[in-house]
């Protein structure tokens, strides 16, 4: 068990580590209502621990602020009541140093939990509560990222995340098709290590033969679609895309803005960029995606043909840089069934108009992710590190 | 080619036969965006011969009406503007009596062009076309009694479409299992007679095996989960339609209203009935079949496996009753590609969050549907012929 | 009592004169919230004498039909529930016909009731009671005929609610200004025949000196406006009329719309005219008579200013041209009280947010306006037939 | 020039303090798009004086930071872009620390300009600056504690502003009417010291003969109000207070909380507190005032009215416990001229569907009002310290 437990610290240090930059100003703030203050997230992974770990099993279990779990709670109804999400960015009080002496005191218990005796049904679901709630905390690490990048986007000022410059891309290779054969194929996570429900059960798929891209789509050739008018031809649009974009008046990625000289600069965690061409394109939605595919004479992958395709490892760039938009409407495998009590919240309740996306990105932590891991966010949002991998017929 | 024209008078009278029930100021009121005023229809059906037929085909064709070509389309950027969806209701003018002459114009010129000399090619084109003309019109067909029995809901004064009685339904048989073993199997239309573009290409998948329901779920079923507290346990709904039943402060199906002796009452086409508890379920949302199935330990089942068991012909209530809400998102069959052109729009731009309903419904054109049908709606569309087939692993 | 009785046929037989150009399909349709139907006009002016004549004063009273109580019941919470006001145009049952019985019968009843005999004390609260439906009445004719002209103006056809020519305005004579010593004085009704009670009491103002235009604002100066940019200058306008124009992006009166050739037409109820530089400027909101008034150096009267100088006699176009927007507040005068009971919610309820108008406009029937009259809309209103009166200090 | 220089720092020392309770995280954050965080109050001001007096009269003028022109811009058009308003949250940088900085740099330039050699005409208009920049920032002060209070509300920690203890309050005298004679009277400033343009030009008005409460209404008098039913009794309420009302669901002011027990309880400055029902009622709006007084039979006083008795000095509370509501929509006075430029901007554009409060509250600055101050704000704002006084014919 000393290795579950230096995992937990590595992990729970690593979030603290990402808020060096900040100021407490900085982590108070909520820039919308899909995302979340870099505080609250401090509180909620926080919360998850003593909510589902020691709530049930320490003894004489008291909270650490009664508040706090009304506070702090995410989406869990069978919890009980939660403070109203948009107005997270509201939340002052508790300060961020009670939020720090929050989770010291969690991680205090949580470490007198795991060195203490206990019977080997509870040890284990001990150790597969804080394995969850680790990887949970990870989901956050990567959210932590793609939230303050949104709230520092909103000032004039746009401040950077990070001060080291941003390290250049090299050139990008050309674009190749990468042909696969599929049949009948086992689809879903196969056992060995952690994964989340929705990865479950493995269960076969027919997959048809198909192509893959060997890279993902550039900064360059999204602005060729740009420079061909993609965002002002309803043809190339789903009927649904189309009216988001003149609703809301695009005409480029969230972060991409022109200059007083007409030139390209892109807003990144290192500030204000010249638009590097070579660079995987981020931060587009779904809408974006499918257009830029129908421009390419192409189509976006399902969940299937990716994880197939990452079977093969022979495609470039399919994790660590974004995550990559499929066509695949996020639903349970058959046989899916979600766990019993508040924690089948975890995933389940969420299997309706959202999209799946596959691989991971620049943002996700360290050996996080897996082939059969399953992303998953609505058509229109743009602020995740989120791209594009083409597939043909 | 006197086959196609009997059967495209046929269509057309039908569509007519309709509005016999209807004052012309029946006719032009819109209960809501997405529903169309009677009116609406008997235009838009037309204006679809006259734009994709007769401008194509018709020597020295002129426009019936200049502004028709913009009033009437309905979704086709293609065509061009649109007179915007919302305010259909707003168009007093032209006149139910204007529409109607505009209806008998182009059905005389339809059947000038069906009796004309043509090439083979051409002949085989407008074959196609009209054919397509008369499953859009049959389509139209449902969506008005559809949109009329929620126009008339709207009233408090509740009126009948339908002066005849409402014939009893017989007692529902109990609920049995039937169980099918899957395995790779074709799913799609497979090539004789005519199907929308959105059933090809067949192709294959495979299915797990699974239970379907023998028949239909009935009213009474559905009182037992409202009566169960279904509406009120948020356990049982996807976290957006427990947000959808909250915001909107919903308890029943639509048409569902207590009287005041605190009986269930129902409007339907013959006014309102006493709440029948034999008769199928209909005009329910996604968010609440999947709540149901969710209450009554089962789940939905996917378009695969509807259209597989529908193969078995074994289940009752396939067809006739009401569409079937599939747990299937609206999406591309492997290889599909849309048609060149504004008729390109008509399926393929809305692949996306929705869903696929299986079956027909009472309101469907007799000889309209078929096994690998698909219809589809947004997750919360109540106003249709919807209800629910259960499925179990 | 026989002139009130021929008074009473006669607004009565002028609303349904209003309506002969127009179909049955064309009174049921709402164009927006702030219009109603004109068979709804039709229906709750009838229900007016219905609910607060019959129903007090008839014998035997029983409701012409049941449910009609609460379709054509207004905003008076004292008489209870009501139809939702944004949804009037949903009503195509009662049917047009129903409705003109329903007037006939109650037309009768009022008849029945003006004979009999009736207690003098009866006799004058039904003489003061039908006096007051009949004035609503009238005020209801002229909200016909803006009704029916923006529900004309929603359809690209732009049909003409009058067949006639539209008569040509004579040249416009220079605009002068008319000076005003002012005072102490006497402001509202002073006693002789019918008014509202929102014109009582009679009480002193004190005005200090002033101008006012001898004529109202014309097209054409209102062009010049435009042509300076006034629609894009901030410093102009009022900050929510400066909001207003930016979220609405407007650029010109509701009904003016330049045509291909770029030259201004003007939709009246003669049909698209080409813009008449020489008549009076109408269907302005008071945020556009306000930014017009400040550019030209000028600024709107008060209602006080207004009806003090009607009383000299020496202004052109004080009435029948357009409803002359004033920057008084619509609120009591010292001393207002309202009746009691649901009648009491006539006017009062209505003393805040909205401004007065003065004057009476080209659609206000003939002998129904006069000096004291006090006509009041928010400020965003256009669909009426509001105009410009400058005034200086 | 001296005691100018050191009102100034009286005046900006008393901005600081109000911050003194209160850590960096809470100084950021925005409770609605009315209210503005804490640290954009403190450079807002400071902005006022950097713009309107360094940018015009400073030798060299060299703006603190470029970009905080348009971040710190409240809504003066004439000066150019404005951060948008509903975001002011979201500027976490700059940092309080900076603006801090900035407080201290336009301090210590604005007293080198007030130290420095200056024509007579320009030492007058600097003097005229600095004055308004200082009632300005009075103003803000205000709202820094309505803004906090709002904020701190949110939480369900309900922190309190000041640790100090709330002192009780006395038993309020039973309410008085005092008589008021009226006549021809002179309402505005009067010439000897600082107001605002909008209390000029002195003018006169005609004031009948009228009734005011001679102390303001207790909570304990609205508590009446509210257990005889008034906040569901649409009689008691204009017709927009009613929509209100029902729309937000609302039954009580805005910080009056029922606990657990069924009790009334306050949040207050001294955070939350038993309801003291001898206190003076503050946080209503408009429509709470009116209903209120509809149902006390009496009504709100106008402006001048309260005016008028202000000079005669004879009633209790008129000044330092909160702002009372009149019926006086907010209007020019007769002559009222904006000034030229930008600071035109601060009062004139504002005059529309705004009702006027006289007095002072509890959080103005000592000194700041007068008699013929006017205060104004929406019908529906309720976090600001508004109360009611009565009056009667």
């Amino acid at each position: 068990m000393d290795s579950l437990q230096a995992r937990y610290t590595a992990v729970r240090k690593h979030t603290l580590a990402l808020t060096e930059p900040l100021s407490d100003e900085d982590c108070g703030a909520q820039s919308m209502p899909d995302a979340s203050p870099i505080k609250w997230h401090l509180a909620h992974t926080t919360w998850f621990f003593e909510t589902f770990i020691l709530e049930r099993m320490e003894r004489g279990f008291a909270p650490f602020h009664p508040a706090f779990r009304i506070l702090f709670n995410s989406y869990y109804n069978g919890i009980g009541e939660k403070h109203p999400r948009a107005q997270r960015g509201l939340l002052t009080r508790p300060a961020m140093a009670e939020v720090r002496a929050y989770r010291a005191n969690v991680d205090a218990r949580i470490a007198r939990l795991l060195e203490s005796e206990l019977p080997a049904a509870q040890r284990a679901e001990l150790a597969m509560l804080v394995t969850l709630g680790m990887q949970h905390e990870q989901q956050h690490q990567e959210l932590m990222l793609t939230d303050v990048k949104h709230l520092l986007a909103q000032s004039q000022l746009r401040p950077a995340y990070l001060d080291a410059p941003q390290p250049a891309a090299a050139a990008a290779p050309p674009l190749a098709w990468l042909h696969y054969e599929g049949g009948l194929t086992d689809i879903g996570h196969d056992g060995a290590g952690f994964c989340f429900d929705n990865e479950l059960p493995r269960h076969k798929q027919y997959v048809a033969p198909f192509a893959l891209a060997s890279r993902l789509a550039t900064n360059g050739e999204y602005l060729a679609f740009i420079e061909a008018g993609g965002y002002a031809n309803a043809a190339l649009w789903l009927a649904e895309g189309w009216d988001w974009v003149r609703t809301q008046k695009l005409d480029a990625p969230i972060y991409w803005f022109k200059d007083e000289q007409g030139a390209w600069q892109e807003f990144t965690l290192h500030g204000m960029q010249p638009l590097d061409l070579n660079r995987p394109l981020t931060h587009i939605s779904l809408y974006e995606a499918d257009a830029y595919a129908h421009w390419a004479g192409a189509r976006l992958p399902t969940e299937a043909e990716w994880e197939y395709a990452a079977a093969q490892a022979n495609a470039a760039q399919m994790f660590g840089h974004c995550w990559q938009w499929t066509s695949s409407s996020y639903a349970p495998y058959p046989g899916f069934a979600a766990a019993e009590g508040a924690l089948g919240e975890y995933n389940g309740k969420f299997m309706l108009n959202q999209y799946v996306l596959r691989g991971s990105s620049l943002a996700t932590p360290e050996g996080h992710a897996r082939a059969s891991y399953r992303n998953f966010f609505p058509a229109g949002a743009r602020w995740q590190f989120t791209g594009i991998r083409l597939a043909q017929r």
